[in-house]
């Protein structure tokens, strides 16, 4: 198997294997669980490998829905909000699982056994079973011309992360709270912190904080 | 320190707090350096922690640049391509300090002992000490109304990745790679899998792959 390949090589991949391919060359993924609610009150709940930071002040957060994607995005145009759950070992197969093409009368909570839970700003569910978690109201969406997915972004409404998960800086320790990060379309890790670094100023190499 | 935390909490947070907050709120993320060149020939190049899946036929990945960011998106706008070189832990300093204002006639290739490498299909270079990396044209931008911050959509043009870090079916092995992931804005991880699972269907629990 070669280790170089072409737009070409890409294009003529067969589509699993391409899948497979892409999806596993960005690197590690910030994956979490994407919970909403239909005007209908249905709720739902999705498992998202594309949270990315956008801003702090004000404090946004970007995701990516595919075209033909499930309800996730339906029902945050309706509703104006979702959740974001972070994700940790023990309950990494039911978070995978919410992958599952459901019929549309069917909660993801109800189908994998994840608690919904609710708090008075959103209507929007939380997943009970995760230790850090957030709530956002919708701020704008964008849609790419070339392949017609979505970059919804939210602003942080409120916050739910246990004390022992706060640095003295106000960094939250991701690996206190056991939070994961996914690769590909299937693989799911654990991390180990190496370091964190200074702040990095022209000739003066990063050092490692104590 | 209270672990509840709403938007009138983090805007009154001090800035460094929040920004370090907010930063890490999002989880683990998928930290690459991003290779480019101006219309001048100068090289540039710079970490970010926004390396993004957005879709596999075509092979598109997108990358968030801040407004009042470095020249990293000027040039891509200027000469329509840039790479992505993922970073293990024995370039991590090299990589973080890429983050430094250095004067603009500095490249950060010449600041950080990183190696440019040229390849036929993109003028942007690569970074030679990285184990994967690839290249990518510009297909589209999005600037978010909220806060100034650009989406930069690339094509992938070519992919380097060794054939020992490539699996059976198309998915190419981060950990082989030694590929790392970011959390916050210092904070570096290695990786540990805990498993891949299968294709999850309803009413059928998602297995770990063999």
């Amino acid at each position: 198997m070669s280790g170089y390949f072409t737009n070409d090589d890409i294009v003529a991949m067969e589509k699993r294997r391409r899948t497979a391919f892409i999806n596993s060359l960005s690197g590690f993924k910030s994956v979490s669980l994407i919970g909403t609610v239909a005007a209908s009150g249905q709720s739902n709940l999705s498992i998202f490998s594309s949270v990315t930071h956008l801003g702090s002040n004000p404090a946004l957060i970007g995701i990516v829905s595919r075209p033909g994607g499930r309800h996730s995005l339906q029902n945050i145009l309706e509703t104006g909000c979702f959740t974001i759950n972070h994700i940790h070992p023990a309950v990494v197969k039911q978070a995978h699982q919410t992958s599952a093409r459901y019929a549309p009368e069917v909660s993801e909570f109800d189908a994998t056994g994840l608690t919904p839970e609710y708090h008075a700003l959103l209507p929007a569910p939380y997943v009970s079973e995760s230790v850090i978690k957030y709530g956002l109201s919708l701020v704008e969406s964008h849609e790419l011309k070339i392949n017609g997915t979505t970059l919804v972004i939210g602003k942080v409404v409120e916050v739910f992360v246990p004390p022992a998960c706060l640095l003295a800086d106000g960094t939250i320790d991701l690996e206190a709270a056991a939070t994961i990060t996914s690769a590909g379309l299937d693989s799911y890790h654990t991390t180990s912190r190496i370091t964190r670094l200074t702040y990095a100023k022209p000739n003066q190499l990063p050092q490692d904080m104590p």
